[in-house]
């Protein structure tokens, strides 16, 4: 019988039965065999892997540069058309853990996504849940159910399950930007529907703030067409602007020494769903992290996957006791339970997603933050 | 036996039992007595005033106007000091139809408050909710838990149950505007708390922007601080640069063809406690709307009841028949259940509240909007 | 200015402003005169009565002897006939404090119900939710939106806002029982709809067992045709037999040494709604207690007021230091905030309900246990 | 580029570019290597298979004998002893789709497990969901958290996550049951936590009853040391008798032509956590189904994946048009979306879980009844 890998002294000291003879080592072979035969698999010889005593992924942390992602997109871009049957000109993550699947982690994609100039990625919809975060650039109109929502540098874009959506760039420039989903998620729940919609955008106008931001982006106010709560967030675009104002304004309060930041020189927000306050999604938590110069964060483990952008500035990631330097545009992820810390010299701006509403939602949630004096 | 004033006909068509002879009527009334002795009274006599077929409001509909409000709110400046044991300078619309209280309907309360050049209202807690809104004037901080939130004209600020507060006028000009608190509903249901704190406010400073809006008012932005839902909303000032931002937006949006406004020329904005979506307080509604010029809406009947106050033009309130004329400042109450109708010549600028929390969170609610052909 | 009443010494200790001198008080005097004309009342004169330290219920503790109870209604079922009109032949408990009106408590109503051998009482249906609670008798059919519930000694029955009911006596014999409501509270809150229904009622079958009782009273069970929530509990009868074992499970429990009862000797259950886990009706909650003999709880107070009838046994309610010793059917009330503490020589059996649900979704509830040693 | 196989006609109808010349399909195969290399996939290639138009599950229908299963599960009682680090003499199903890995269904563990006369399966806990159902015999009590529990036929049992639990047979025969777990699951979210506990059971006491029922199984009934919600059910055992009692009376409603059964003839009841209605387990649905003799059910496909257990009886379950005989103790695998109908001739009793609370919980439910006249 095999044992949980990770506390071998615990079994050690349990009463062990006598080793097998040679002949009940032959039946429990045959016994192995027959087993097979009619599709069954023991726990006994499975638990350790299945069940570990703490979490230990498949998926590690891994490090993609910005400055290797945007040329191989630029390449992809004078190769391959973006349109119909392909539908996106984007380019995943693979963790090098996850036995070459397209999947950033377990649960989430990430990619780059690259549209030339005057290109158009034709409508269509899905019941995977995706946003865009743009780290640099502008141009680009993303059509949510007819809505066109300017995409610019830092604005944080929301395509919910089953919208229709499409992208066009209205420049001559080309523009990159990433992709989150829960493709991986939804393929592993055998949840996935997919309709074409129109080949073009329905929407070509180009305004610079979209209908559901006149709608949703007034603080604290909702409009009296728009009571009924949504699983996801009603809003487009949340703008760079708006990110920006609330991190300074958390430091402004720390300088003033009043409560505002997770800890010294750490300002943060997550991106909510007004309806309810909750997640924008509801399988996909977006935050931005911005520290100081000289800050670090204590070391926290949590359940569930991340995804990492850096947005400015350069620091670096301490992941399971390895440390990550980063600079703008470089991504990281880091897998559910692993050991996190973040540092910078000179200031450092972050945007992260994960799938932790999934593992909340479902009571299987655990953070664990280690004793600084350890 | 008395009947239901409301459908005499129906019991008028029911096998009515033959009238008591004297003897019986004797017997009556003296079980009617012996039961006044014991402090027992029968459902049958009382049935048609306890259980309306439909809601029965003994508060009217009633007007009070500005030029009225604020001259008097004046001379009680002169006379009256404000200061520990009476707390405010606050005087409350008694609705004509609620015997003498100083309640503008059952459940809410609606008053002028004046705050003198220099004057301090010292701090205090209770767990009555209160909201206060600026009509017109500035230079008072209201500090709410240590956090000094200025009002301004358009601005609406909140004072939930339990919070310690108290204002101060930096200026040598006198303040007035109105609060809206809950102190009929917790005077009815037995639920006051009341705690005196600093006779003066804790902290004098004046800055434009509360600690509370650095933290809380980026839409769509939530502090990693704050993760946890209140009951009450967080936010310590609703601007009045976003309130009227939201309502240009939404007209913006139906003048160019866009699904946004309540109806035809009436954009409408509910204040909401961005951890949850919901209302600010537990027991109060509060929502701004704005008429375009020859704007109407349809008569409308809801359960519950509410208090308006003109913000900006002039318009009417046609309630239950009566048309009322109503300009900047003047406010008035619409009992519960009672149609309701606003329109507007040259545009109308309303705030609102109401207890209509109460009414849907113990499944009470109703809304009725009548045929417009009818 | 007037103080809070409750704490003058506070109120001493603070910087008085000189006494007004007489020309100042004839002012005084004229602007208070002014405010009535127009309809106004100041804050300052009221405050203490308004808002005070804790709360001040009008109501008092008071008890209704089931001895005195139940001839009256007897003499009630001789006069005076049951049918439209005056709907019920329903008697309520009047709280001396409260001037008058037919109310047990500001929210709650509490009346003995009597209907003699062969009588109906017609199907009506109200927004104002109702149920029932037999102390003793059997005979009569509750039928709500049509289905037959047997009402039989112990039985607590539900008729929720809105659903049609009406009762018949299938027996030679009289039945009373009492029934709570939460008339004075939708009357308070103007939110009262009425509607007749049939003379008689719809079903006149007598089973012995109610459809809604075959849906859902098997415990941790819920129908597939019932998986959407109501506001209301769907169970139309929570039979004696279910609460007596629940109750004599949870002392056995005790016996064996493991936590189940709310102190020692002390067992209670809350009737719930089995769609949600939530209080049965959105307005009131209901509980059964269950004391050993010998038992006595700590003194509590609580936000909220409540109604106790004895359903067997006897003991004593110490209600703000007053003793009222209590027996079979006797029905006492317990205002909100009121210190109660509960004690049996030889076994007592209670039955309370109370508005708890209206206080603790509008986030004003408070509980506080006296310290024992105090 | 690759398409979406399920469409390919829209995909035919798009404009479709140019083929590539051989000089751009070299370029694309170095482009593709590149990638490959920096760990990059592209979408356009695998879109297909990462987002089908519907679910296409890689577990398929497939069928376990219970006649197969029972002797298996002897023989390894025979040869293999339970105990510290293989923990559990339990065989799991092993879907033929899923590549050998020991899951029923992606997120689904299901397997018989086995225990001698006089065995004892030592205490452990961990993150994971289980409950077992009892298809035959008795004689073992699984203790949750120090409190035994009796497992007889018919009993549906709970072990939420992170409860301690052990097994222990008081009798010299052998028992086998189902247990049903979200280990594959929590394997893919990376959420597993597991800790080793006494190496017997901490309470070897046999009752009947465990104190979770007597606390949580009168029906309506909330005992009031029990006020917290919990994440999953406290009732440790939902016993046959229950079970049945609410099966019959459905059909006993139906007889008398009432509603209460999903179609004719085909009652049905959900377990669920009487704390707030929903399901039993975070992960985890379970439900029992009765068909009556000659009842057939509409064709339903719905998102998440089931496993189904024959209690008694025996009919088919029609799966995506292929019908499987299925009788007592077998058990089948029906994936997502795939088309189920059930039918009987002599009558079916039917155990059922499935993963939908987690595809409900995450917005991603989808249910879709084929009209029968199709």
């Amino acid at each position: 019988m095999s044992t949980h890998a990770t506390d071998p002294d615990l079994v050690a000291g349990a009463a062990v039965p006598p080793a097998p003879t040679p002949e009940e080592e032959r039946q429990i072979a045959q016994l192995y065999e027959d087993f097979g035969q009619v599709n069954l698999i023991p726990l006994w010889t499975q638990i350790g892997e299945l069940m570990p005593m703490t979490p230990q992924p498949q998926a590690v942390p891994h490090v993609w540069r910005w400055k290797t992602l945007l040329p191989l997109a630029a390449r992809a871009g004078d190769l391959i058309p973006v349109g119909r049957g392909g539908e996106r000109r984007a380019i995943a993550l693979a963790n090098p853990g996850l036995g070459g699947r397209p999947y950033a982690t377990p649960t989430l994609w990430a990619a780059i996504q690259y549209l030339g100039g005057q290109e158009t990625a034709p409508e269509h919809r899905h019941s995977q849940n995706a946003f865009r975060f743009v780290v640099e650039g502008e141009g680009v109109w993303t059509v949510v159910n007819g809505d066109p929502v300017a995409m610019r540098r830092g604005d944080f874009l929301l395509t919910p399950g089953w919208n229709f959506h499409g992208h066009h760039n209205e420049t001559d420039r080309p523009m990159a930007w990433i992709d989150g989903l829960d493709i991986p998620f939804v393929h592993y729940t055998d949840t996935s529907f997919f309709e074409f919609g129109s080949d073009r955008v329905t929407d070509e106008s180009t305004p610079s703030v979209s209908r559901s931001e006149k709608l949703w982006c007034h603080p604290g106010l909702r409009p009296l067409t728009g009571l009924r709560d949504t699983i996801s967030s009603p809003i487009g675009a949340y703008r760079w602007e708006h990110t920006e104002a609330a991190l300074e304004d958390q430091l402004e309060l720390e300088r003033a020494g009043h409560p505002a930041t997770v800890e010294q020189g750490h300002a943060a927000v997550r991106y909510v769903n007004p309806t309810n306050g909750r997640d924008v999604l509801p399988t996909i938590r977006a935050e931005f992290h911005r520290l100081r110069p000289g800050a670090r964060t204590p070391t926290r483990r949590e359940v569930g996957s991340s995804v990492f952008q850096v947005f400015d500035g350069a620091g670096a990631l301490t992941v399971d006791g390895d440390r990550h330097l980063v600079e703008k545009g470089d991504m990281i992820v880091v897998p559910s339970w692993s050991a996190l810390a973040l540092s910078t010299d000179d200031g450092l701006d972050l945007f992260r997603f994960g799938d932790q509403p999934i593992v909340e939602s479902l009571g299987l949630s655990r953070i664990h933050q280690e004793d600084p004096r350890s």
